[in-house]
C-alpha cells in the first residue's frame, strides 16, 4: 500500500503543480498582464483546466482510490495519509459526477454571463443580465441534480465552499443573529453619529502604502514568501505556502481602503503561508473552508485592526506619517474608523451591518433554488429586503442586485461563508484571549507573535485536514456558535455609541 | 483531411497554451516571484514540461501526422497548413528520438550543473564546475547519438537553434569574417582612442527609464500587447504575439546598459508582436531561428540605435533630460557610444569585437564534440584564444571560461546564432535601404513606421514558416552572406577612427 500511496501522492502533486501554475496566471492577469493578452490567457487557463480535469477524473485515479479506501480507513484518521485519501475520494466523487458536456457548457455560459453582468452593472440595467442569470440558475439546478438528494437542495451548493455544512444549520445560526443585529443598528441610528470626516481627505499614496507594509510586517506576513502589488479589486493569490501574494488598492482621498484591505488580505495570506510544509503538493494544502479562511482575514482586519489597543500602538506612528491627523484624538480616530451607517454596498459595509447584506443574499439564493422567487423578480425582492433589514432602498440596480460579481461566475452558495467567517473569527478570539490572557497588552505594544503562533498551531498548519465544523469544535470546544459574535458587537458598539 | 487538420490544430493549440503558461511562469520567476517560491516554481515548470512532452510524443499524434504527411505534400508548400504539418513532423521526430530516461536525466544534470556553475563563477573556480560540465558534454554526445549521422556531429546541435544550418556553412562564413575583423581591430588599436568618459557618470534612473520608453514607443513597440519591467539579466518573455514583455536594467552610473539593452529587447519583442495573428496557437508562432531573431534585436540596437541619424533626432531630447551632456557634442557622443576596445566579457563587447567572442566559443564547442579538447583544458585553451583574437588574457576564470550561463544549461550549438544574427541584420539592412531609399532621412526625423512595416511584411508575419536560410534568401536574394557585414564595419569604424 506504501507504493499506492506514493502513486496517489504523485498524482496529487501533478494536480497541485497545475493548480499552482493556474494561480500564477490568475495573479498575473489581475496585476501586470497587458490588455492584449486577455484572450490568450483565457485559452491557457482553459487548457490547464482541461488537463487538470482529465487527471482528476481519470479511471486510473478512481481505481487507485478504490484500492486505498479500506487501507486509509484502517489508519489513525488524523494521519496525513488518511486525510489525504479521504479528501481525494471526496474530490474525485464530486468531479466525476459532472458530465464533461455540463462542464463545457458551464464554462461557456459563465464566460458570456460574466461579460453581460459587467455591462448590465455599468448601465445599471438588470434586464441585460436577466437572461444570463436565468441560464445560470438552470445550470445550478442541474448541478444539484447530479448529486444525491439532500435535506435541502441548497446543501449541495453550500458544500462546495463549506464542506459538510447544512443549510438548516446556517439558517439557524443566521436566525439567531439577525434580530439582534437589526435591533443593534436601530439603537445606533437613534444616537448621535460619530465623526469620520478626517478619513476623507488627501493621504499621500506612497506614505499609505508604506504604513500598510509596516503594519503587516509587524503582524508577521513573510516577505520572503510573498509580495504586495496594486490591484483594482484586492485579492490574495499565488501558488500558496511558499509563494503567497497579496494585493491592495490605495485611494488618495480616503484612508480606509488601503489599511483595512491590506490587513484583510494579509490575514488570508498568513493562513496560506502557515499551512504545514508537509502539505506541499497535496490536496490538503488549502484552507479548511472559505468561512475559516474569512475568519482569519476578518480577525486581522477587525478584531486586531479596528481595535483600540492596536491603534494605541500604531496611531502615533500614523500621525507621524500624516501630520494632518495631529488634531484628531485617538478616541475620535477609533470611533471614526468604526462608524456604523447602513449602506447599499456589501463590500463597503461596516462590521455592524455587514452580516445583514449576507443574510439577504442567502435568503434570495435559497428562494431561487426552491423556485419561490423568479429571476425577473429579484430586483424588487432585493430592494424590499434592503429596506426591511437596513432601512435603505437602492436607487438603481447597480447599487442593488447587480453589485456582486459572484452570480455571474455561477457561484451560488458562496456568500454565507463571509458571514460565517465573521462569527468564527470572534469565536476563535474568545478562545485566544483565554489562552493568551495578556493578548490585549501585547497588541498595545505592537507584538503579534503569540497571536500568530496560536493561529499557526491551531488552525493554519492543518490546512484542509479537518472539516470546518470539526476544526472549530476541536479548537474552541463547540461548533460554529453565533453568541460570541453578538456579544462582541453589542459590547464594542455599546461603548462607541454609548448605548 | 479537413477533420484531421483540425485535430492537429487542436493538439498544437494545447501545446501552445501550455507553452504560453510556461512563458508566464518564466517571466514571473525572473521579475516578481518571491525567493521562497523558487522550489515550487521548479516543480510547476517540471510538471507542465512533462505534460507537454507527453502530448508532443504521443502515439496518437504520430499516427495523425503519418496520415497528414502525404496530404500536406500535395498542398501549395507555402500554405499555413502545409508548413504546419511540416514543422509538426520535424518537431515530433526530434522529440520522439529522445528516450524518456534521457530527458529526465538531462533535467536533473542541468539543475545541478546550473547551481554549480553559479557557485564556480562567484568563486572564479573552474574546478567546481568541471565535473558537471563533463557530464553535460557526455549528455551532449549522447544527444547527438540519438540522431542520424550528419556531416559533422555538431550539425545536430546547431540544428536545434538554427534549423537545417550546417557546421561547414557556419565555419565558412566565420572564416571569411574573422581575419578581416581581427585586422580591423588591430588598425583601430593603432589610432588614438575616442572619449566615452561622459557615459560613465550619474544618470537619474527614472529619467533613463523614461527615455528608453520614449525611444521604443517611437520604434513601434506595442504597449497594449506588452510591458516593460526591470530584471538583472534583461530578456524578452511572455506568451507571445499579443503578450510580449521586455525587461531592462538601469545602471545609475553608466548610460549604455539601459538604452542599448532596451532597444535590443524591443527588437526581439517587435518580432514576436509582428507574428501573424493567423499563427496564434500553432507551432509556427515563433521566430524563424535564433539568428533571425537576433538580427532583429541587433538591427534596432546597432544599425538604428548606434547610428548617427538616430542620435541626430534623439540627442537633443536626451540632452534635455540630462543637462550634464550639454557640453558633449553630438559627434563626441556618437563616437563615445561606438568606442571599440577589446574586452573580456562577451555581453559587454562592442560591435567590432563581438563576433570574435562568438567564434572562439564555436571553435571550442566543436573541439569538445570532436574530442580534441578535454573539459579540464578549457580554461587554458580559452585564455590562449582570447590573447590571439583580442589581445587580452582573462585574469581569472570568472572573466574567462565561466562567464556564460549557456553550457550549464546544457546549451551547446547556441552561441553561433548571436554572430549570425549580426551578419543577417546588416544583410537585411542593405536590402531595406534599397527598398526605402530615404530611410536615413526618416530615422533622422524620428520616423520608424516604414522600417517596422518592412520588417513586419518581410520577416515577422511569417513566423517560423520558413527555414532561416530560406527566409534570408527569399528576402535578400542570397543565403546568409558575411560581405555586407564586413563592409559595414569597415565603413563605420573607418569613419569613427579615421582609418
Amino acid at each position: 500500500m506504501e507504493e499506492k500511496i506514493k502513486q496517489l501522492r504523485n498524482t496529487l502533486a501533478e494536480l497541485a503543480d497545475i493548480g499552482g501554475a493556474q494561480a500564477v496566471l490568475g495573479w498575473d492577469q489581475q496585476t501586470y498582464m497587458p490588455p492584449g493578452g486577455a484572450e490568450q490567457r483565457g485559452q491557457q487557463a482553459g487548457t490547464l483546466g482541461k488537463l487538470a480535469h482529465q487527471i482528476a477524473t481519470s479511471p486510473e485515479l478512481g481505481r487507485l482510490l478504490d484500492e486505498l479506501k479500506t487501507y486509509a480507513a484502517s489508519l489513525d484518521p488524523d494521519l496525513d495519509d488518511a486525510r489525504l485519501v479521504k479528501f481525494a475520494v471526496r474530490d474525485y466523487e464530486q468531479a466525476t459526477r459532472l458530465p464533461q458536456e455540463f462542464v463545457v457548457e458551464q464554462a461557456q455560459v459563465i464566460a458570456m454571463s460574466n461579460q453581460a453582468w459587467a455591462e448590465a452593472r455599468a448601465r445599471s440595467d438588470f434586464s441585460l443580465f436577466q437572461p444570463h442569470l436565468e441560464k445560470i440558475v438552470e445550470l445550478v439546478n442541474r448541478y444539484i441534480s447530479f448529486f444525491p438528494k439532500t435535506d435541502h437542495p441548497y446543501d449541495v451548493l453550500l458544500d462546495q465552499f463549506e464542506p459538510e455544512m447544512k443549510t438548516a444549520d446556517v439558517k439557524k445560526i443566521f436566525d439567531a443573529v439577525r434580530p439582534q443585529q437589526v435591533e443593534l443598528i436601530k439603537a445606533i441610528s437613534e444616537k448621535p453619529q460619530v465623526d469620520d470626516s478626517f478619513l476623507h481627505q488627501a493621504f499621500d499614496e506612497k506614505n499609505q502604502w508604506d504604513f500598510g507594509v509596516e503594519v503587516i510586517t509587524a503582524f508577521g506576513y513573510d516577505w520572503q514568501r510573498g509580495r504586495q502589488d496594486k490591484a483594482p479589486h484586492p485579492f490574495t493569490g499565488g501558488p500558496g505556502i511558499n509563494d503567497v501574494r497579496i494585493t491592495t488598492r490605495v485611494d488618495p482621498n480616503f484612508f480606509n481602503p488601503m489599511i483595512f484591505g491590506t490587513m484583510h488580505e494579509a490575514g488570508h495570506a498568513m493562513y496560506d503561508q502557515g499551512l504545514g510544509q508537509n502539505l506541499l503538493r497535496t490536496n490538503l494544502a488549502n484552507g479548511a473552508s472559505l468561512a475559516v479562511h474569512e475568519s482569519q482575514s476578518r480577525m486581522w482586519e477587525n478584531l486586531v485592526g479596528r481595535s483600540l489597543p492596536f491603534w494605541q500602538h500604531f496611531y502615533p506612528r500614523l500621525q507621524e506619517r500624516f501630520p494632518q491627523l495631529n488634531g484628531v484624538s485617538l478616541d475620535t480616530f477609533y470611533k471614526g474608523i468604526n462608524i456604523v451607517h447602513p449602506s447599499l454596498i456589501r463590500v463597503e459595509a461596516d462590521e455592524a451591518t455587514y452580516n445583514l447584506h449576507i443574510m439577504l443574499r442567502l435568503e434570495l439564493e435559497m428562494a431561487i433554488v426552491e423556485g419561490k422567487v423568479a429571476v425577473k423578480d429579484l430586483p424588487e425582492t432585493w430592494n424590499a429586503r434592503m429596506q426591511e433589514y437596513l432601512g435603505v432602498t437602492p436607487p438603481d440596480d447597480a447599487r442593488g442586485v447587480l453589485q456582486d460579481i459572484h452570480w455571474s461566475w455561477g457561484l451560488m452558495g458562496y456568500f454565507s461563508t463571509y458571514a460565517l467567517g465573521n462569527l468564527v473569527s470572534v469565536q476563535l478570539w474568545e478562545k485566544i484571549n483565554q489562552d493568551i490572557p495578556d493578548l490585549e497588552e501585547q497588541i498595545r505594544s505592537g507584538k503579534f507573535d503569540a497571536l500568530l503562533g496560536w493561529l499557526r498551531e491551531k488552525i493554519h498548519v492543518h490546512g484542509r485536514k479537518f472539516m470546518p465544523q470539526e476544526l472549530v469544535q476541536k479548537v474552541t470546544g463547540s461548533k460554529i456558535d453565533p453568541a460570541p459574535y453578538v456579544k462582541y458587537l453589542k459590547a464594542k458598539y455599546g461603548q462607541i455609541y454609548g448605548l
